[in-house]
């Protein structure tokens, strides 16, 4: 039958490529003969070589990049495992800020640095001119509003079309229900203040944002970490902590988690929801990566399936749009009037003119039109980098294709110090993140953050090729 | 003697005018002949008649006011004596952030209220034309600058003109020791949390600004109420204090102190610094009205006097520019280092597009221009002010004629409730701030905080008239 012939078709082309790829004839990273081509080769329609790309697809063999074509995709099972950390207990520790986060935020200053170390969009991919026009729009409009001290909570329409955004996930607010922020620092910061007091324990992702753990240690805070594994936080270890300690709040950066990239599947946003809204201990959700996603559907939040209010979701625009402007927000669930309350308290409101300038980006419909090309060029910078660290790293590291956000978690053998290869990075004036920042534990010194926000030039390919080589010369020596 | 008849008659002229006035036949408040109608009366040359203006302004008994003339001031001893207080030794108090400041709040927040209760500059005041074109320049000229993160300390040209702007009062400092800030706000809250943590005591003014009450509350912070007198801060009952508990920190406002109008007299703040640097405590300092002075001279600061670095000097662009633009600074003196990392934590840095803005406003000289017009305006609406005060509210009230800022602050007689009249005035849809929120003791809840900040207007005129009747009411009834 004509149907079951062309069944038959496209599934033996999948089949013999897919031995091509098992047999590494085709290597990780090579790019597909186009559909055209092999179309004409195979003597076949372009929709049968199309049904069998799809099909590779499905089996995660290959994948498509915007605009180029399809490519073999680099398979976990080749790459070593992660290292298992041996923790199975959990213990507070005291955090250690370390000198190395100075050298680093030193070395993010200087202008002739090639940057492998930043968590926030490459300038190059912001919409620079339309945010002036937002700027120009604002003043025009807005006039004297701008002068007044604004509202503590933020600008009213603001806090409703950013309310309006959180639909995209199933956020249903109203504009009073959040407080904008400088920033989600500062979202973080209002959060455990109002939770928590000096000698509290907290629980905290085990790998997390440096600052964050700068902001636990200023207030006095002890730290329970839970480990953060390839499926996302260890549940089973937070109920462990949760007997062991009296843990007063917990935060958790739930999507595209910095440093790993690693999203806490919806299944387990649930249970940990579940488990938290049972015990009475409030969630700090740091979701600032959220709408950085690669695949077809944002990620959802614990927010979500947050029934009783304990979930205090934070994020912000500054990973989006405008690092610069500052300007964060908070849902904090049954926690609002402190909150809003904190705030006043800390900086009487946030700035009205970053607001007043995003407010109006947002009703020209520039933000969601701005999203989906941030995120197409962030997927095929995440592609081409990866190429590059198959390329030119040594073969026995390991690390996994994040699927949103701006970060490879990249683990070394377990001698490797990641910090020496900073150092050495800097001499040669690349600046990548040591794993040490990251953790309130020595266990992720063999790690490093590598940082894809700029797109790949020449000079950041040669940069990823030198590092590769002090990497190996490293692993060489040790 | 020619030169000695000139000084007979300009001083013959200037005793018939002070005899006019102390048998109340001038009246406070009234404008006295023009310079030249009266030279023509007297026959004698304008330079006579400025003379004797001159010696009867030096005796305080006129004052001459921008653009306008010569007026009849009024004379304190024709007012009651303040109330004085019966404290004379230092306790703990702590701090009840009352309904009565949301009360507040939500009424500021009204569209049409005639608001006397605010202390930041009318819009009318503003110079919005200039600060939109500062936008646009900056807009054009730092570009992609605006959208990464700023430096944690702020905008570095901003410090640099910021630290040119302090050498008014002999500040002498480099943009490296200074720190831009969301507002004095978190300038104020930053000095506290890096000088204390919780349980600690801490000397405060005996009347200040709500919410550094509850800032304070928030950081589990006792304090000792410090009382100010007409002739400022009360030192010695400092030293006692000093004495009887383990002091951390302090925290005052020395210039046009809210909500007293008083200003540390230059020797009382050398003293101050000197007294503290003795014992080692800091001196957060908050010199937010430091600029809107109506005398010749800008008052100077704690600042000014510290040799060792125990001031840290707060101030902000909020009260003189755009309040709602949030740009504040601190000079933290040996505490810079603590300082720049407490703000990094705390929110990364300060939102760049107001900051650029505010530097191109600078570099093109509109600051002090402005400034200059908005003390005149400021002087001039304090006069008219004083005069509506006098006219129509009861005669045994209190207050001081300011000599900087945005308000006065009136004492009744003991049994009167400045809430209750705030509440009559609410349901007259006028806003003025009770006494009761700016202490941390019930001593003051006969007075009220009436502002200037508005330019006087009919509506206004014949607000304040009201006010007066009502209070009139209250004191008949009571």
């Amino acid at each position: 039958m004509e149907s079951n012939s062309k069944i038959f078709r496209y599934d033996r082309i999948a089949k013999q490529l897919e031995t091509s790829i098992l047999d590494d004839i085709l290597k990780a990273g090579e790019k597909l003969p186009s559909v055209r081509l092999l179309s004409k080769q195979q003597n076949v329609s372009p929709s049968t070589i199309f049904k069998a790309y799809y099909q590779l697809e499905a089996k995660g063999l290959i994948e498509a990049r915007p605009k180029s074509g399809y490519y073999v995709r680099f398979r976990y099972e080749e790459r070593p495992a992660p290292i298992k950390k041996t923790t199975s207990q959990p213990n507070i520790t005291s955090i250690d800020t370390s000198q190395i986060i100075l050298e680093l935020e030193e070395l993010q200053n200087s202008e002739t640095i090639v940057r492998l170390s930043s968590s926030i969009p490459s300038v190059k991919l912001l919409p620079l001119a339309k945010l002036n026009k937002s700027v120009a729009e604002a003043l025009r409009s807005d006039k004297n509003l701008l002068l007044k001290y604004p509202h503590p909570q933020g600008n009213e329409e603001l806090r409703r079309i950013i309310a309006q955004q959180l639909l995209n996930w199933g956020g249903n607010f109203r504009p009073e229900d959040l407080v904008i922020t400088a920033g989600c620092m500062e979202a973080l910061n209002i959060s455990l203040m109002i939770l928590t007091k000096p000698g509290d324990v907290i629980a905290i992702d085990q790998l997390t944002y440096f600052s964050i753990h700068q902001a636990v240690e200023r207030l006095g805070l002890k730290a329970v970490a839970i480990p953060v594994t390839d499926d996302g936080l260890d549940i089973d270890f937070l109920k462990k902590a949760i007997v062991k300690y009296p843990i007063k709040a917990s935060l958790f950066v739930t999507n595209f988690h910095n440093p790993t990239g690693i999203c806490l599947p919806d299944q387990k946003k649930k249970e940990l929801v579940e488990l938290m809204t049972e015990k009475q201990i409030p969630i700090i959700e740091d979701d600032i990566y959220g709408e950085l996603y690669f695949g077809k559907n944002r990620p959802s939040t614990c927010k979500f399936y947050d029934k009783e209010g304990w979930v205090l979701y934070c994020s912000s625009l500054s990973k989006t749009i405008a690092p610069g402007f500052r300007i964060g927000y908070c849902q904090p669930g049954r926690f609002i009037e402190q909150f809003a309350h904190q705030k006043r308290i800390l900086s009487l409101s946030t700035s009205s003119l970053p607001q007043a300038a995003l407010l109006r980006f947002f009703q020209k419909g520039r933000y969601n039109f701005h999203l989906r090309k941030l995120r197409t060029a962030l997927h095929t910078q995440a592609l081409l980098y990866s190429q590059c660290i198959l390329e030119y790293f040594p073969k026995d590291v390991y690390f996994r294709m994040p699927e949103g956000g701006f970060n490879f978690w990249i683990e070394f053998p377990e001698k490797f110090d990641g910090y020496q290869l900073f150092r050495a990075a800097k001499d040669q004036q690349i600046s990548i993140a040591p794993g040490q920042i990251f953790s309130v534990e020595p266990d992720f010194k063999h790690c490093i953050r590598l940082s894809f926000a700029e797109p790949l030039t020449k000079e950041i390919e040669e940069s990823i090729k030198r590092l590769g080589q002090l990497a190996k010369d490293f692993l060489k020596e040790t």
